[in-house]
This record gives C-alpha cells, sequence and structure tokens, in this order.
C-alpha cells in the first residue's frame, strides 16, 4: 500500500516553513529540542532525517488546492497543525512514560520531564505565532482570525480527548460509545482543523469549511481505528513496533474495549486478571489474541473504520468538492485505511 | 501597604468572564481541575474563594482606559493574559516538584503529573480561544490578530525563560546579567503583553502599544525582582510562605545569584558546599542569610528593583500617557515594588 502523491506534493515548502518558525537559536536548548523532535537533528544537534509523514499539514494544503485556493496563503495553518500535533506527541511521551517513538528516543528520555514540558509548551505557542502571521502570507484578517478560533478549539478538543484516554486507564471498563467520542476528539478534532483550515484559507464558504471540517473528523477516526488494529495485529517489519504492542502495553484501544464489552462473565474476569498485571506474560498476550479472535474484534474493527470511512466520503460529497482533487482526497482516505504501518 | 483601588476596578467583569470561558463541563475531570487551580472550587467540586491578584488582567484594562479605550473591547485579551499565566502556574508546579501553592495542593499533587499536563495545556488553549472571540467583543479583525501575535510571541518567550530558569538549576553559577535575561523572558514578557494588548485594545497607535510593552517588562522585572526579596527576607504572616523559603529550596534567585558572584574564593566554597546539599539545615540557612548580609545583597536587590522601576516610569512618560490614568499606573508601580506579600 503506497501513499498517493498528493500527500508529499507540498513537503518541499511545508518543510522550509517549519524551519524557519523554528529558527530561533536562544536557549539553545529549546530550539535543539524541537529540533530533534521534529526530525532534522539527532540529540547531539547533527543532521539527522526522522521526519515524519506530516499528513496533517498535506491534508490542509489538498483541501485548500480542492476547493480551488492557493496553498501559498495556507502553509503557516498547515504548519501550524504539524507543530500542535507534534506539541501532542511530545507531552503525551511524558505521560504515557514512553521512552521511544519511531525507534528514536523520546524527548524526556533526552531532556527529562521538565525541560519536555517546556518543548511541549513552546511548540503550541509557535503554532499560534504562525497562524497569526499567516496575514503575512495574504490571508485576510477576518480569516485569520476564524482560522485561529478553529485552531484553538480543535486543540482543546484535542486536550480533552486525552483527558478521557488517561482516565480510561483508570476505569473498570470503557464503553465502545464513550471510546469513540474519545478518539473523536485525541485524533479526529485536529483531522477536522486540517481539513477545515484548508478550505478557510483557500477562500471556501462556511457550509464547505463545516463539511470538510466533518470529512476530516471521520477520516481521523477511522485512520485512529486502523491504528488501534496495527498496534494489537500490525506486522513488526511493517510499524516498526514489536507485535501485538498495544496488548502488551495493556492499552484500552479499541480491540481491547470491543473484546472486554462481549466477553461472558468468565472471559471477562480472565481478561480482568491479565490487565490488572504489572506486565504481561507471552502467554498472557497469546490468550488475549485468542479471545479477541473468538470474539470477532478484527472484523468489528475493520467495520467501526470503514464506517467511518464511508461518512468521511459522504461529507466529501457534501461539501460539493468535486473533480481531480476530490479523486485525490478519496484515494487519501482509502490509503489511511488500508496502510500496514 | 495597600494596592491601589484601580487594581480591583474590573475584577467582577473579568472573574464573569474567566467563569464563562471554563464552563465547559466535559470532560468533567477536565473543568473541574481549572476550577480548582482558578481557585473557585476546592478539589471536591464545593465552592471555594481561593482567588488570586488577577494583577495581569487588571493591567491590561487599567492600560486600556489610559489610552482611552473600552474595556469591555479588552476583556477577552485581560481573559487570556490570565489564563496563560496559570497555564505557566500549573506547569512550574510540575517543573518544580512542589505540592503546595498558597496553602492549597498544587494541580498535579491532587490529580498526578499526567492529567496536571494536560490541565495546563487547556488553559493554554482556552486563552487562544479567548483572543479568538474577541472579536465578538468589538475589537477589529486586524487588531484581534495583532492581539494574537502579541499574546504568542510573549508566550513563547515565556517559556523560553523557563527553560532558562530550570538550566540554571544545574549551572554551577549564574551570571548577574543572563539572570536578568532570563526573568525579562519568564516574568517580564507577560507584563510586557499585559500592557500592550491593553493599549491594542484601546486602539493605541504601534508607539504607543511598543512603548506601553516596554514599561510593562520593565515592571515585570520589578516585579519578580521583589518576588525574589519577599522569597528570601518575607516575613511568614505577610507572604504565607516559610521565612527564607527560596533559600531552603536553594533557589538561584537574585539574592543567591548576586552573593555568589560577589563571594570570594572561601566563601564561594562555603556557599557551593551548602547548595549541594540534598537538605538545608537550619544553621545552613542562617549561615547564607549571614553571607547575603555581609555581601550587601538586600541593598543590590533593592537597587535592581528601583532601577527597573524607574525604566517603567520613563516609557510611560515616552507613551504619552497622562492625567489620572498615568497616575494610576505609577501607584500601581511603586505598589508593585513596595509590597510584602
Amino acid at each position: 500500500v503506497q501513499p498517493p502523491a498528493a500527500l508529499s506534493r507540498h513537503r518541499e515548502p511545508l518543510e522550509t516553513y517549519l524551519r524557519t518558525l523554528l529558527s530561533r537559536r536562544h536557549p539553545q536548548k529549546l530550539y535543539a529540542m524541537l529540533r530533534y523532535h521534529l526530525g532534522w537533528e539527532d540529540a547531539a544537534g547533527s543532521p539527522d532525517t526522522h521526519v515524519g509523514k506530516r499528513l496533517r499539514p498535506a491534508l490542509c494544503l489538498l483541501t485548500c488546492e480542492a476547493v480551488g485556493g492557493n496553498t501559498a496563503k495556507a502553509l503557516p495553518l498547515a504548519a501550524a497543525l504539524e507543530l500542535v500535533h507534534n506539541f501532542s506527541l511530545v507531552h503525551d511521551d511524558i505521560q504515557d512514560g514512553d521512552r521511544k517513538r519511531h525507534d528514536r528516543d523520546t524527548v524526556w528520555a533526552v531532556w527529562g520531564v521538565p525541560q519536555a514540558i517546556n518543548a511541549g509548551d513552546a511548540l503550541l505557542s509557535i503554532a499560534h505565532l504562525s497562524l497569526a502571521e499567516s496575514l503575512d502570507a495574504g490571508l485576510p484578517a477576518d480569516a485569520a482570525v476564524r482560522a485561529a478560533r478553529l485552531l484553538a478549539e480543535r486543540t482543546l478538543e484535542m486536550v480533552e480527548g486525552q483527558v478521557m484516554d488517561i482516565e480510561f486507564e483508570e476505569w473498570r471498563e470503557v464503553g465502545l460509545e464513550e471510546y469513540v467520542a474519545m478518539i473523536s476528539r485525541k485524533t479526529g478534532a485536529l483531522f477536522d482543523a486540517s481539513l477545515g483550515l484548508g478550505a478557510l484559507a483557500g477562500g471556501a464558504p462556511p457550509a464547505e469549511v463545516e463539511a470538510l471540517g466533518h470529512c476530516g473528523r471521520a477520516l481521523g477516526i477511522a485512520f485512529q481505528v486502523r491504528d488501534d488494529m496495527l498496534g494489537v495485529w500490525g506486522a513488526e517489519e511493517r510499524t516498526g513496533k514489536p507485535a501485538a504492542s498495544d496488548i502488551r502495553r495493556r492499552k484500552k484501544s479499541l480491540p481491547a474495549v470491543y473484546t472486554l464489552s462481549r466477553a461472558d462473565a468468565g472471559q471477562r474476569e480472565e481478561l480482568g486478571r491479565i490487565y490488572g498485571r504489572e506486565a504481561m506474560s507471552g502467554e498472557d498476550v497469546e490468550r488475549v489474541l485468542a479471545l479477541m479472535d473468538a470474539l470477532g474484534a478484527q472484523a468489528y474493527c475493520a467495520g467501526v473504520a470503514a464506517q467511518h470511512r464511508d461518512a468521511a466520503l459522504r461529507e466529501l460529497e457534501r461539501s460539493g468538492v468535486v473533480g481531480e482533487w476530490a479523486d485525490e482526497l478519496r484515494e487519501t482516505a482509502a490509503f489511511l485505511l488500508e496502510r500496514d504501518y
């Protein structure tokens, strides 16, 4: 499964813009953390090439084109989206106690928790700075304010989702609807903003901005469900994570939430016992995988993902976007659902 | 020393505005943390009255009046300043490991570090939301964008200052100039934004906004130096903190930075030994106080504070603000420098 070419069309100007935003140098330690996290430098400050997919800005710029806009005006917004996403990753890694992300040490693992908190805070502030500077890129002031409002709203939702996610870890049982409500905030909100801001920068009328935002949100939910599936059934050589890593980490992602909700009394007790342990044995992992299999968790998750992808396509239809760009958005949706990494 | 009446003139509409901003309810845990931190509720959700000084919004609204503006337009900006300040407090308490703030448990001490990180992130996002909503309060779109840019810039500076502050804790010795450069960012930047945003909302021309921003920054530095003095020589019954608390906490605030910079080889070695200990004894504290006394640390700090207050008054002069409001700003400056709590 290859990513569609549309997703990398604006990679270069975006990367250049991001580098300019992070070109401040003082205090050196702060900007070293940020350049490291963005993948341009290693922890010692030497050039590195661990750059992420830049999915959210790509969706933003693609949507700007789709509504007939000039992507130069959307660039500061696209950059802001990537920075908000990375702010959340830096803080997530602290919250989850994760020392590794894509085979690299996380920011807190290198610089400690206090400075990593600052790194995240700085990324969020630079995101807002980038938005405010969108005037310089030719965005009218009223569009810039609407963009700022949209991004702040969606970022707040994302934080709300993160609060729920952490809360769920303490709960005995999470409902399927609650789980979807959580990922709609934690992942869906920023995908909503990605398409919404692209449409806004492209000059689309409010109803179109809204429909494309809804399309983005549904896509984000589908994307997250696919992510949850890869965390359980993904192939290590494709995902770069150990097989069944989300089971080992006892994460209450959709496969686990579903399985718990469908388990009978005996299975429920067994799952409770396994998930209650400090660490899972290989046998425990096998047992959980067998229970998931018996209860049809994989088919269920695939169904949920497809359902939200379909909702995304309906919203795309409703937005009125047609032609070449609509095809690209559809290809992107298909890729996000079929990817194996 | 009583605070001037001007500082509480707009307290009620500000508090009402802040409460509206934080009136969301879901997820309950997030907004419970925020209402607790803002002082309106205790940790169990019952009404509380631990509301802070709201100094930054008061300065913002006072400055708006000083330039002849309508404070209703500045209210969303004033609220944003208070939220940015509180975002920094919530994260600071985690970074410093402080379990108490003004006799109350800190957010992380009640809800844990992961959720407290979220609480700070939410406050910063709501601050930006408040700014974006300033259009509804009648602020023109181009002023709203300039306001958003100013706040994002100053917030980033504040985070930069926090990075420096934490870095200093690991350093053997901090230079006096470096120290002032740090507090200019960590505290000065948001005072700069407080006066700057008030002037901007009041319709002042760019040069006046800038001069009042400089006035605010100098005031912020003076304020912080006074804070540093109270942390060492403040009276417990006034500050609510144990006597010499910043010495006990081995904080490298201005009195310590100054004393270390003036100490001879023997004194330096002794200070190094004392500050290198895991915990300070009462005798250690007495010894540090005696060294500070011998080297004239208190007079030096008072001099630095007065110097920045004078700079603030010169900038006020330069801004062209005169009359009753200029008097109020001067009274406020005097109060910030003479306060004993």
